[in-house]
Protein backbone atom coordinates (compact mmCIF):
# COMPACT_ATOMS: atom_id res chain seq x y z
CA UNK A 1 0.00 0.00 0.00
CA UNK A 2 1.77 3.44 -1.14
CA UNK A 3 0.75 6.20 0.22
CA UNK A 4 -0.92 8.69 -2.04
CA UNK A 5 -2.83 9.70 0.63
CA UNK A 6 -2.14 11.27 4.13
CA UNK A 7 -4.21 12.30 7.22
CA UNK A 8 -3.96 15.65 8.06
CA UNK A 9 -5.83 17.91 11.07
CA UNK A 10 -8.33 20.51 9.60
CA UNK A 11 -10.15 23.10 11.05
CA UNK A 12 -13.45 23.36 9.44
CA UNK A 13 -14.57 26.90 9.38
CA UNK A 14 -18.33 27.62 7.54
CA UNK A 15 -20.02 31.21 7.61
CA UNK A 16 -23.42 31.54 9.36
CA UNK A 17 -26.02 31.57 6.80
CA UNK A 18 -27.46 34.74 7.39
CA UNK A 19 -25.98 38.01 8.09
CA UNK A 20 -27.63 38.42 11.54
CA UNK A 21 -26.37 34.89 12.22
CA UNK A 22 -29.71 33.14 13.16
CA UNK A 23 -28.64 30.14 11.42
CA UNK A 24 -25.17 29.88 13.21
CA UNK A 25 -21.48 29.62 12.00
CA UNK A 26 -20.16 26.33 12.56
CA UNK A 27 -16.01 25.80 13.70
CA UNK A 28 -14.58 22.29 14.17
CA UNK A 29 -11.64 19.98 13.85
CA UNK A 30 -11.76 16.95 12.02
CA UNK A 31 -8.97 14.59 10.04
CA UNK A 32 -9.34 15.03 6.31
CA UNK A 33 -6.83 13.19 3.83
CA UNK A 34 -4.86 15.11 1.68
CA UNK A 35 -2.88 14.06 -1.43
CA UNK A 36 1.04 13.26 -0.58
CA UNK A 37 3.51 15.33 -2.18
CA UNK A 38 7.43 14.06 -2.03
CA UNK A 39 10.54 15.03 -4.13
CA UNK A 40 11.49 12.12 -6.02
CA UNK A 41 14.98 11.76 -7.70
CA UNK A 42 16.07 10.22 -10.78
CA UNK A 43 19.40 8.83 -10.85
CA UNK A 44 20.40 7.37 -14.78
CA UNK A 45 24.01 5.46 -14.48
CA UNK A 46 24.71 6.62 -11.17
CA UNK A 47 24.05 10.37 -11.79
CA UNK A 48 21.06 12.75 -10.57
CA UNK A 49 19.73 13.65 -13.77
CA UNK A 50 16.54 15.29 -12.30
CA UNK A 51 14.05 15.73 -8.98
CA UNK A 52 10.15 15.61 -9.17
CA UNK A 53 7.60 16.61 -6.73
CA UNK A 54 5.36 13.38 -7.01
CA UNK A 55 2.69 11.39 -5.24
CA UNK A 56 4.47 8.17 -3.79
CA UNK A 57 3.39 5.24 -6.34
CA UNK A 58 4.47 3.49 -9.53
CA UNK A 59 8.10 5.27 -9.01
CA UNK A 60 9.79 2.84 -11.61
CA UNK A 61 6.82 3.27 -13.95
CA UNK A 62 7.46 7.41 -13.56
CA UNK A 63 11.18 6.74 -13.75
CA UNK A 64 10.49 4.94 -17.21
CA UNK A 65 7.67 6.95 -18.41
CA UNK A 66 9.82 10.50 -17.25
CA UNK A 67 13.19 8.82 -19.71
CA UNK A 68 11.13 7.73 -22.29
CA UNK A 69 10.02 11.88 -22.42
CA UNK A 70 12.98 12.93 -22.65
CA UNK A 71 13.46 10.49 -25.92
CA UNK A 72 16.41 8.68 -23.64
CA UNK A 73 14.62 4.94 -24.07
CA UNK A 74 12.04 4.11 -26.10
CA UNK A 75 11.63 0.54 -24.89
CA UNK A 76 12.09 -1.73 -22.03
CA UNK A 77 14.78 -2.99 -23.77
CA UNK A 78 16.84 -0.03 -23.41
CA UNK A 79 16.28 -0.22 -19.63
CA UNK A 80 19.07 -2.99 -17.60
CA UNK A 81 17.48 -2.08 -14.38
CA UNK A 82 15.34 0.57 -12.05
CA UNK A 83 15.61 0.00 -8.21
CA UNK A 84 14.08 2.10 -5.49
CA UNK A 85 16.52 3.32 -2.91
CA UNK A 86 16.65 5.48 0.36
CA UNK A 87 20.16 6.28 0.14
CA UNK A 88 21.53 3.36 2.15
CA UNK A 89 19.26 0.21 0.61
CA UNK A 90 17.70 -0.40 -2.63
CA UNK A 91 14.75 -3.03 -3.88
CA UNK A 92 12.64 -4.31 -6.89
CA UNK A 93 9.22 -3.67 -5.59
CA UNK A 94 7.34 -0.77 -5.23
CA UNK A 95 7.25 0.49 -2.75
CA UNK A 96 6.88 1.49 1.16
CA UNK A 97 9.89 0.78 2.72
CA UNK A 98 11.57 1.75 -0.24
CA UNK A 99 12.95 5.68 -0.52
CA UNK A 100 12.52 8.78 -2.96
CA UNK A 101 15.38 8.18 -4.83
CA UNK A 102 14.65 6.02 -8.13
CA UNK A 103 17.91 4.54 -9.69
CA UNK A 104 18.24 3.40 -13.57
CA UNK A 105 20.44 1.63 -14.79
CA UNK A 106 20.24 2.13 -18.75
CA UNK A 107 20.90 -0.89 -21.27
CA UNK A 108 24.22 -1.17 -22.95
CA UNK A 109 24.81 1.14 -25.55
CA UNK A 110 22.17 3.73 -23.99
CA UNK A 111 23.26 6.66 -23.04
CA UNK A 112 21.62 9.88 -21.84
CA UNK A 113 23.96 11.84 -23.61
CA UNK A 114 23.25 10.50 -26.70
CA UNK A 115 19.72 11.99 -26.39
CA UNK A 116 20.76 15.24 -24.30
CA UNK A 117 19.77 17.29 -26.95
CA UNK A 118 18.06 19.17 -23.72
CA UNK A 119 19.90 20.16 -20.80
CA UNK A 120 18.05 19.10 -17.80
CA UNK A 121 18.63 22.25 -16.47
CA UNK A 122 14.54 22.17 -16.13
CA UNK A 123 11.96 19.77 -15.20
CA UNK A 124 9.28 18.34 -14.44
CA UNK A 125 6.29 21.21 -15.36
CA UNK A 126 8.68 22.92 -18.41
CA UNK A 127 9.92 19.54 -20.49
CA UNK A 128 11.84 22.84 -22.17
CA UNK A 129 15.29 24.49 -21.54
CA UNK A 130 17.49 26.87 -23.34
CA UNK A 131 15.32 26.08 -26.76
CA UNK A 132 13.71 28.66 -29.22
CA UNK A 133 11.88 26.73 -31.70
CA UNK A 134 8.80 23.62 -31.46
CA UNK A 135 11.79 22.08 -33.66
CA UNK A 136 14.34 22.77 -31.27
CA UNK A 137 12.37 21.78 -27.97
CA UNK A 138 10.57 18.64 -29.37
CA UNK A 139 13.15 15.29 -29.89
CA UNK A 140 10.26 13.75 -32.50
CA UNK A 141 9.87 9.75 -32.84
CA UNK A 142 11.76 8.78 -35.98
CA UNK A 143 8.61 7.13 -37.17
CA UNK A 144 5.97 10.27 -37.34
CA UNK A 145 2.47 10.10 -35.77
CA UNK A 146 1.13 10.68 -39.74
CA UNK A 147 1.42 7.40 -40.23
CA UNK A 148 -1.04 6.24 -37.84
CA UNK A 149 -3.86 5.51 -39.41
CA UNK A 150 -6.45 4.90 -36.60
CA UNK A 151 -10.09 6.94 -36.62
CA UNK A 152 -11.78 7.62 -33.57
CA UNK A 153 -15.53 7.36 -32.96
CA UNK A 154 -16.75 11.19 -31.21
CA UNK A 155 -19.61 9.04 -29.05
CA UNK A 156 -16.42 6.79 -27.69
CA UNK A 157 -14.31 10.25 -26.82
CA UNK A 158 -17.22 11.65 -25.27
CA UNK A 159 -17.66 8.27 -22.69
CA UNK A 160 -13.94 8.19 -21.67
CA UNK A 161 -14.61 11.56 -18.77
CA UNK A 162 -17.11 9.52 -16.96
CA UNK A 163 -14.76 6.21 -16.90
CA UNK A 164 -11.86 8.27 -15.50
CA UNK A 165 -13.85 9.75 -13.16
CA UNK A 166 -15.26 6.49 -11.89
CA UNK A 167 -11.58 5.13 -11.75
CA UNK A 168 -10.57 8.56 -9.90
CA UNK A 169 -13.28 7.47 -7.15
CA UNK A 170 -11.70 4.21 -6.64
CA UNK A 171 -8.26 5.87 -6.02
CA UNK A 172 -7.89 8.39 -4.28
CA UNK A 173 -10.30 10.70 -1.82
CA UNK A 174 -8.32 14.07 -1.71
CA UNK A 175 -9.55 15.95 -4.60
CA UNK A 176 -6.15 17.38 -5.08
CA UNK A 177 -5.08 14.68 -7.44
CA UNK A 178 -4.25 14.82 -11.48
CA UNK A 179 -5.36 11.49 -13.49
CA UNK A 180 -4.10 10.22 -16.95
CA UNK A 181 -5.63 7.27 -19.02
CA UNK A 182 -4.96 5.53 -21.34
CA UNK A 183 -7.42 3.73 -23.67
CA UNK A 184 -7.93 1.61 -26.53
CA UNK A 185 -9.28 3.47 -29.35
CA UNK A 186 -12.65 1.40 -28.85
CA UNK A 187 -13.01 2.77 -25.63
CA UNK A 188 -10.90 0.42 -23.44
CA UNK A 189 -9.51 1.83 -19.94
CA UNK A 190 -6.01 0.22 -20.16
CA UNK A 191 -4.41 2.12 -17.04
CA UNK A 192 -5.13 4.93 -15.39
CA UNK A 193 -2.49 7.17 -12.80
CA UNK A 194 -2.53 9.96 -10.04
CA UNK A 195 -0.33 12.44 -9.29
CA UNK A 196 0.03 16.08 -7.96
CA UNK A 197 1.85 16.56 -11.07
CA UNK A 198 -0.12 16.65 -14.39
CA UNK A 199 3.25 15.22 -16.31
CA UNK A 200 4.47 12.68 -13.33
CA UNK A 201 0.77 10.88 -14.17
CA UNK A 202 1.20 10.91 -18.03
CA UNK A 203 4.61 9.51 -17.10
CA UNK A 204 3.41 6.88 -14.98
CA UNK A 205 0.96 6.02 -17.91
CA UNK A 206 3.72 5.89 -20.61
CA UNK A 207 5.84 4.16 -18.37
CA UNK A 208 3.59 0.98 -17.48
CA UNK A 209 2.80 0.84 -21.05
CA UNK A 210 6.77 1.03 -22.09
CA UNK A 211 7.89 -1.63 -19.29
CA UNK A 212 5.05 -3.71 -20.82
CA UNK A 213 6.68 -3.18 -24.01
CA UNK A 214 3.55 -1.30 -25.46
CA UNK A 215 5.39 1.75 -27.44
CA UNK A 216 4.73 3.04 -29.40
CA UNK A 217 1.24 3.33 -28.71
CA UNK A 218 -0.31 3.86 -31.93
CA UNK A 219 -4.11 3.37 -32.09
CA UNK A 220 -4.20 4.90 -28.15
CA UNK A 221 -5.71 7.56 -26.71
CA UNK A 222 -4.46 9.55 -24.03
CA UNK A 223 -6.61 11.39 -21.56
CA UNK A 224 -5.91 13.87 -18.75
CA UNK A 225 -8.09 14.94 -16.31
CA UNK A 226 -7.20 18.69 -16.29
CA UNK A 227 -4.98 21.25 -18.96
CA UNK A 228 -3.37 19.90 -22.04
CA UNK A 229 0.14 21.44 -21.99
CA UNK A 230 3.04 22.12 -24.54
CA UNK A 231 4.75 19.41 -22.37
CA UNK A 232 1.96 16.52 -22.38
CA UNK A 233 1.86 16.68 -25.82
CA UNK A 234 4.95 16.30 -26.50
CA UNK A 235 4.89 13.60 -24.09
CA UNK A 236 1.73 11.86 -26.32
CA UNK A 237 3.78 12.33 -29.31
CA UNK A 238 7.20 11.04 -27.95
CA UNK A 239 4.90 7.50 -26.75
CA UNK A 240 3.72 7.54 -30.30
CA UNK A 241 -0.07 8.30 -28.95
CA UNK A 242 -1.97 9.62 -32.32
CA UNK A 243 -5.04 11.29 -29.97
CA UNK A 244 -4.26 13.33 -26.85
CA UNK A 245 -7.89 14.56 -25.34
CA UNK A 246 -8.05 16.40 -21.96
CA UNK A 247 -11.21 17.23 -20.41
CA UNK A 248 -9.69 20.71 -20.11
CA UNK A 249 -8.22 23.69 -22.51
CA UNK A 250 -4.83 23.32 -24.45
CA UNK A 251 -2.24 25.72 -24.66
CA UNK A 252 -1.67 27.20 -27.57
CA UNK A 253 1.87 25.52 -27.84
CA UNK A 254 0.20 22.06 -27.40
CA UNK A 255 -2.24 23.21 -30.35
CA UNK A 256 1.21 24.42 -32.32
CA UNK A 257 3.02 20.97 -31.67
CA UNK A 258 0.11 18.99 -32.51
CA UNK A 259 -0.37 20.52 -35.55
CA UNK A 260 3.47 19.98 -36.75
CA UNK A 261 3.59 16.61 -34.98
CA UNK A 262 0.56 15.17 -36.64
CA UNK A 263 -0.95 14.68 -33.30
CA UNK A 264 -4.96 14.58 -32.76
CA UNK A 265 -5.84 16.88 -30.28
CA UNK A 266 -9.05 17.07 -28.28
CA UNK A 267 -10.15 19.67 -25.57
CA UNK A 268 -13.16 20.55 -23.25
CA UNK A 269 -14.10 16.97 -23.69
CA UNK A 270 -17.44 17.52 -21.92
CA UNK A 271 -20.03 15.30 -23.15
CA UNK A 272 -21.87 15.57 -25.33
CA UNK A 273 -19.76 17.79 -26.84
CA UNK A 274 -15.47 18.57 -27.69
CA UNK A 275 -13.40 21.27 -29.75
CA UNK A 276 -10.95 19.37 -32.15
CA UNK A 277 -7.62 21.84 -32.05
CA UNK A 278 -5.55 19.63 -34.49
CA UNK A 279 -6.09 16.60 -36.52
CA UNK A 280 -9.41 16.21 -37.10
CA UNK A 281 -8.78 13.74 -39.62
CA UNK A 282 -8.87 11.11 -37.07
CA UNK A 283 -12.27 11.67 -35.95
CA UNK A 284 -15.40 9.97 -37.34
CA UNK A 285 -18.58 11.47 -38.21
CA UNK A 286 -20.24 12.68 -35.02
CA UNK A 287 -22.99 10.22 -36.01
CA UNK A 288 -20.56 7.26 -35.71
CA UNK A 289 -19.75 5.19 -33.28
CA UNK B 1 -1.10 44.89 -25.50
CA UNK B 2 0.78 41.28 -24.60
CA UNK B 3 -0.01 38.38 -25.81
CA UNK B 4 -2.22 36.07 -23.53
CA UNK B 5 -4.48 34.68 -25.76
CA UNK B 6 -4.26 33.25 -29.30
CA UNK B 7 -6.83 32.41 -31.79
CA UNK B 8 -7.03 28.68 -33.36
CA UNK B 9 -9.49 27.54 -35.33
CA UNK B 10 -11.51 24.75 -33.86
CA UNK B 11 -13.60 22.06 -35.10
CA UNK B 12 -16.71 22.17 -32.30
CA UNK B 13 -18.50 18.59 -32.16
CA UNK B 14 -21.21 18.39 -30.96
CA UNK B 15 -23.15 14.56 -30.42
CA UNK B 16 -26.57 13.84 -31.29
CA UNK B 17 -28.94 14.33 -28.33
CA UNK B 18 -30.71 11.49 -28.60
CA UNK B 19 -29.02 7.44 -30.14
CA UNK B 20 -31.26 7.69 -32.60
CA UNK B 21 -29.77 11.24 -33.64
CA UNK B 22 -34.06 12.56 -33.57
CA UNK B 23 -31.59 15.83 -32.47
CA UNK B 24 -28.93 15.83 -35.11
CA UNK B 25 -25.11 15.74 -34.27
CA UNK B 26 -23.55 19.24 -35.46
CA UNK B 27 -19.95 20.16 -36.27
CA UNK B 28 -18.37 23.33 -37.27
CA UNK B 29 -15.27 25.14 -37.26
CA UNK B 30 -14.65 28.96 -35.38
CA UNK B 31 -11.82 30.44 -33.70
CA UNK B 32 -11.35 29.96 -30.43
CA UNK B 33 -8.98 31.79 -27.78
CA UNK B 34 -6.21 29.52 -26.24
CA UNK B 35 -3.90 30.37 -23.44
CA UNK B 36 -0.31 31.50 -25.26
CA UNK B 37 2.08 29.85 -23.87
CA UNK B 38 5.78 30.44 -24.57
CA UNK B 39 9.46 29.53 -23.05
CA UNK B 40 11.17 32.17 -20.71
CA UNK B 41 14.75 32.47 -20.39
CA UNK B 42 16.10 33.93 -17.22
CA UNK B 43 19.60 34.92 -17.75
CA UNK B 44 21.14 36.39 -14.99
CA UNK B 45 24.21 38.45 -14.73
CA UNK B 46 24.96 36.89 -17.98
CA UNK B 47 24.41 33.23 -17.49
CA UNK B 48 21.37 31.41 -17.96
CA UNK B 49 20.00 30.25 -15.17
CA UNK B 50 16.15 28.41 -15.80
CA UNK B 51 13.84 28.31 -18.27
CA UNK B 52 10.05 28.47 -17.66
CA UNK B 53 6.60 27.72 -20.03
CA UNK B 54 5.07 30.73 -19.17
CA UNK B 55 1.93 33.08 -20.77
CA UNK B 56 3.78 36.25 -22.01
CA UNK B 57 2.85 39.50 -20.02
CA UNK B 58 4.66 40.85 -16.97
CA UNK B 59 7.71 39.21 -17.62
CA UNK B 60 10.17 41.97 -15.77
CA UNK B 61 7.98 40.95 -12.92
CA UNK B 62 7.87 37.21 -13.20
CA UNK B 63 11.63 37.09 -13.30
CA UNK B 64 12.07 38.76 -9.98
CA UNK B 65 9.39 36.99 -8.60
CA UNK B 66 10.95 34.06 -9.71
CA UNK B 67 14.21 35.14 -8.24
CA UNK B 68 12.49 36.20 -5.17
CA UNK B 69 11.47 32.39 -4.46
CA UNK B 70 14.98 30.97 -5.02
CA UNK B 71 16.02 33.55 -2.38
CA UNK B 72 18.15 34.98 -4.46
CA UNK B 73 17.24 38.70 -3.91
CA UNK B 74 14.87 40.18 -1.74
CA UNK B 75 13.93 43.25 -2.34
CA UNK B 76 14.02 45.77 -5.84
CA UNK B 77 17.22 47.13 -4.63
CA UNK B 78 19.20 43.91 -4.88
CA UNK B 79 17.70 44.26 -8.53
CA UNK B 80 20.57 46.89 -11.10
CA UNK B 81 18.35 46.10 -13.81
CA UNK B 82 16.09 43.79 -15.54
CA UNK B 83 15.66 43.33 -19.59
CA UNK B 84 13.56 42.00 -22.13
CA UNK B 85 15.33 40.58 -24.69
CA UNK B 86 15.14 38.48 -28.01
CA UNK B 87 18.80 37.66 -28.15
CA UNK B 88 20.05 40.62 -30.62
CA UNK B 89 18.31 43.19 -28.87
CA UNK B 90 17.04 44.59 -25.58
CA UNK B 91 14.35 46.78 -24.33
CA UNK B 92 12.65 47.51 -20.62
CA UNK B 93 9.19 48.07 -21.77
CA UNK B 94 6.66 44.91 -21.34
CA UNK B 95 6.72 43.77 -24.26
CA UNK B 96 5.66 42.79 -27.30
CA UNK B 97 8.27 43.38 -29.60
CA UNK B 98 11.00 42.39 -26.79
CA UNK B 99 11.75 38.31 -26.91
CA UNK B 100 11.63 35.34 -24.53
CA UNK B 101 14.81 36.40 -22.44
CA UNK B 102 14.80 38.33 -19.18
CA UNK B 103 18.26 39.70 -18.65
CA UNK B 104 18.87 40.62 -14.82
CA UNK B 105 21.82 42.38 -13.39
CA UNK B 106 21.70 41.78 -9.93
CA UNK B 107 22.98 44.60 -7.52
CA UNK B 108 26.61 44.40 -6.50
CA UNK B 109 26.93 42.14 -4.19
CA UNK B 110 24.45 39.72 -4.82
CA UNK B 111 25.08 37.09 -6.29
CA UNK B 112 23.39 33.55 -7.16
CA UNK B 113 26.12 31.42 -5.77
CA UNK B 114 25.31 33.09 -2.09
CA UNK B 115 21.64 31.91 -2.19
CA UNK B 116 22.48 28.90 -4.34
CA UNK B 117 21.58 26.35 -1.85
CA UNK B 118 19.34 24.74 -4.26
CA UNK B 119 21.15 23.63 -7.89
CA UNK B 120 18.08 24.99 -10.31
CA UNK B 121 18.52 21.32 -11.95
CA UNK B 122 14.90 21.58 -11.76
CA UNK B 123 12.26 24.30 -11.91
CA UNK B 124 9.25 25.99 -12.37
CA UNK B 125 6.71 23.00 -11.06
CA UNK B 126 8.63 21.65 -8.65
CA UNK B 127 11.27 24.16 -6.97
CA UNK B 128 13.04 21.59 -5.22
CA UNK B 129 16.00 19.24 -6.28
CA UNK B 130 18.30 17.10 -4.42
CA UNK B 131 17.67 18.11 -0.26
CA UNK B 132 15.47 15.52 1.40
CA UNK B 133 14.01 17.16 3.91
CA UNK B 134 11.90 20.45 4.09
CA UNK B 135 14.34 22.22 6.33
CA UNK B 136 17.24 21.35 3.72
CA UNK B 137 14.99 22.14 0.51
CA UNK B 138 13.29 25.57 1.64
CA UNK B 139 15.41 28.44 2.13
CA UNK B 140 13.22 29.97 4.82
CA UNK B 141 13.33 33.89 5.54
CA UNK B 142 15.11 35.67 8.39
CA UNK B 143 12.10 36.90 9.84
CA UNK B 144 9.89 34.22 10.72
CA UNK B 145 6.54 34.36 9.50
CA UNK B 146 5.52 33.73 13.56
CA UNK B 147 5.99 37.28 14.10
CA UNK B 148 3.59 38.23 11.90
CA UNK B 149 0.54 38.53 14.41
CA UNK B 150 -2.00 39.70 11.47
CA UNK B 151 -5.97 37.96 12.26
CA UNK B 152 -7.41 37.78 9.74
CA UNK B 153 -11.70 37.71 9.41
CA UNK B 154 -13.22 34.55 7.87
CA UNK B 155 -15.69 36.14 6.05
CA UNK B 156 -13.21 38.38 4.39
CA UNK B 157 -11.29 35.56 3.23
CA UNK B 158 -14.93 33.60 1.80
CA UNK B 159 -15.94 37.16 -0.68
CA UNK B 160 -12.18 36.57 -2.02
CA UNK B 161 -12.74 33.92 -4.70
CA UNK B 162 -15.07 36.10 -6.16
CA UNK B 163 -13.27 38.97 -6.64
CA UNK B 164 -10.65 36.72 -8.08
CA UNK B 165 -13.08 35.33 -10.84
CA UNK B 166 -14.20 39.01 -11.43
CA UNK B 167 -10.78 40.16 -12.25
CA UNK B 168 -10.24 36.91 -13.96
CA UNK B 169 -12.88 37.38 -16.82
CA UNK B 170 -11.64 40.93 -17.32
CA UNK B 171 -8.54 39.09 -18.17
CA UNK B 172 -9.12 35.93 -20.26
CA UNK B 173 -11.09 34.69 -22.30
CA UNK B 174 -9.78 30.78 -22.56
CA UNK B 175 -10.77 29.26 -19.30
CA UNK B 176 -7.03 27.78 -19.67
CA UNK B 177 -4.95 30.32 -17.23
CA UNK B 178 -4.10 29.92 -13.50
CA UNK B 179 -4.90 33.13 -11.55
CA UNK B 180 -2.60 34.20 -8.46
CA UNK B 181 -3.96 37.64 -6.31
CA UNK B 182 -2.73 39.84 -3.36
CA UNK B 183 -4.84 41.29 -1.27
CA UNK B 184 -5.13 43.45 2.14
CA UNK B 185 -5.92 41.71 5.72
CA UNK B 186 -9.24 43.34 4.94
CA UNK B 187 -10.15 42.27 1.29
CA UNK B 188 -8.55 44.85 -1.29
CA UNK B 189 -7.26 43.66 -4.00
CA UNK B 190 -3.79 44.99 -5.12
CA UNK B 191 -2.79 42.74 -7.82
CA UNK B 192 -3.68 39.59 -10.19
CA UNK B 193 -1.72 37.79 -12.51
CA UNK B 194 -2.63 34.71 -14.77
CA UNK B 195 -0.28 31.93 -16.55
CA UNK B 196 -0.53 28.87 -17.92
CA UNK B 197 1.86 27.86 -14.90
CA UNK B 198 0.40 28.58 -11.37
CA UNK B 199 4.23 29.14 -9.94
CA UNK B 200 4.53 32.01 -12.80
CA UNK B 201 0.86 33.53 -11.59
CA UNK B 202 2.79 33.93 -7.56
CA UNK B 203 6.06 35.16 -8.95
CA UNK B 204 4.69 37.40 -10.83
CA UNK B 205 2.57 38.50 -8.15
CA UNK B 206 5.70 38.54 -6.01
CA UNK B 207 7.17 40.38 -8.37
CA UNK B 208 5.41 43.21 -8.99
CA UNK B 209 5.22 43.21 -4.92
CA UNK B 210 9.08 43.01 -5.00
CA UNK B 211 9.35 46.08 -7.87
CA UNK B 212 7.26 48.70 -5.63
CA UNK B 213 8.95 47.68 -2.70
CA UNK B 214 6.59 46.16 -0.86
CA UNK B 215 8.61 42.71 0.36
CA UNK B 216 7.87 41.20 2.91
CA UNK B 217 4.20 40.89 2.66
CA UNK B 218 3.65 41.27 6.02
CA UNK B 219 0.08 40.87 6.63
CA UNK B 220 -1.03 40.35 3.63
CA UNK B 221 -3.54 37.33 1.68
CA UNK B 222 -2.12 35.19 -1.49
CA UNK B 223 -4.63 33.64 -3.24
CA UNK B 224 -4.46 30.92 -6.22
CA UNK B 225 -7.15 29.71 -8.11
CA UNK B 226 -6.37 26.24 -7.99
CA UNK B 227 -4.77 23.83 -5.53
CA UNK B 228 -1.72 24.25 -3.46
CA UNK B 229 1.76 22.83 -3.63
CA UNK B 230 4.54 22.62 -1.42
CA UNK B 231 6.22 24.93 -4.09
CA UNK B 232 3.47 27.39 -3.95
CA UNK B 233 3.29 27.65 0.11
CA UNK B 234 6.94 28.23 -0.24
CA UNK B 235 6.63 31.08 -2.16
CA UNK B 236 4.62 32.48 -0.05
CA UNK B 237 6.85 32.18 3.32
CA UNK B 238 9.84 33.45 1.10
CA UNK B 239 7.93 36.53 0.14
CA UNK B 240 6.89 36.69 3.83
CA UNK B 241 3.15 36.18 3.35
CA UNK B 242 1.20 34.84 6.37
CA UNK B 243 -1.77 33.66 4.47
CA UNK B 244 -1.90 31.36 1.86
CA UNK B 245 -5.38 30.53 0.38
CA UNK B 246 -6.07 28.27 -2.43
CA UNK B 247 -10.05 27.62 -3.64
CA UNK B 248 -9.02 23.53 -4.62
CA UNK B 249 -6.55 21.29 -2.39
CA UNK B 250 -3.28 21.49 -0.43
CA UNK B 251 -0.67 18.77 -0.79
CA UNK B 252 0.66 16.60 2.16
CA UNK B 253 3.56 18.91 1.47
CA UNK B 254 2.83 22.59 1.82
CA UNK B 255 0.53 21.44 4.73
CA UNK B 256 3.91 20.37 6.01
CA UNK B 257 5.75 23.42 5.68
CA UNK B 258 3.26 25.84 6.52
CA UNK B 259 3.24 23.94 10.24
CA UNK B 260 7.05 24.38 10.13
CA UNK B 261 7.06 28.08 8.64
CA UNK B 262 4.59 29.76 10.60
CA UNK B 263 2.28 29.91 7.55
CA UNK B 264 -1.64 30.11 7.87
CA UNK B 265 -3.01 27.61 4.81
CA UNK B 266 -6.45 27.65 4.10
CA UNK B 267 -7.79 24.93 0.95
CA UNK B 268 -11.13 24.16 -0.47
CA UNK B 269 -12.06 28.24 0.01
CA UNK B 270 -15.68 28.07 -1.63
CA UNK B 271 -18.17 30.18 0.46
CA UNK B 272 -19.60 29.90 2.90
CA UNK B 273 -16.98 27.30 4.04
CA UNK B 274 -13.19 26.78 3.76
CA UNK B 275 -10.63 24.07 5.70
CA UNK B 276 -7.70 25.36 7.79
CA UNK B 277 -4.74 22.92 7.30
CA UNK B 278 -1.81 25.36 9.61
CA UNK B 279 -2.11 28.54 11.24
CA UNK B 280 -5.58 28.54 12.59
CA UNK B 281 -4.64 31.23 15.25
CA UNK B 282 -4.35 34.02 12.66
CA UNK B 283 -8.18 33.42 11.96
CA UNK B 284 -10.98 35.89 13.84
CA UNK B 285 -14.06 33.60 14.94
CA UNK B 286 -16.49 32.87 11.83
CA UNK B 287 -18.57 35.47 12.96
CA UNK B 288 -16.07 38.19 13.29
CA UNK B 289 -15.67 40.71 10.10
Amino acid sequence: MTRRTARRTVLRITLPASADGVVPASTGSRADFVAVEEPLGIRVNGTALTMTMRTPGDDIELAAGFLAGEAVIRSAADISEIKLCDGTSCGHHDHDEMGNIADVALAPGITVAAAARRSFMTTSACGICGKTSIQDICALPEKALDADATRFAPAVLAALPDQLREAQRAFSRTGGLHAAALFTADGELLVVREDVGRHNAVDKVVGWALLDDRLPLAGHILLVSGRASFELAQKAVLAGIPLLAAISAPSSLAVDLAGEAGLTLVGFLRSPSMNVYAGAHRLRPATAR
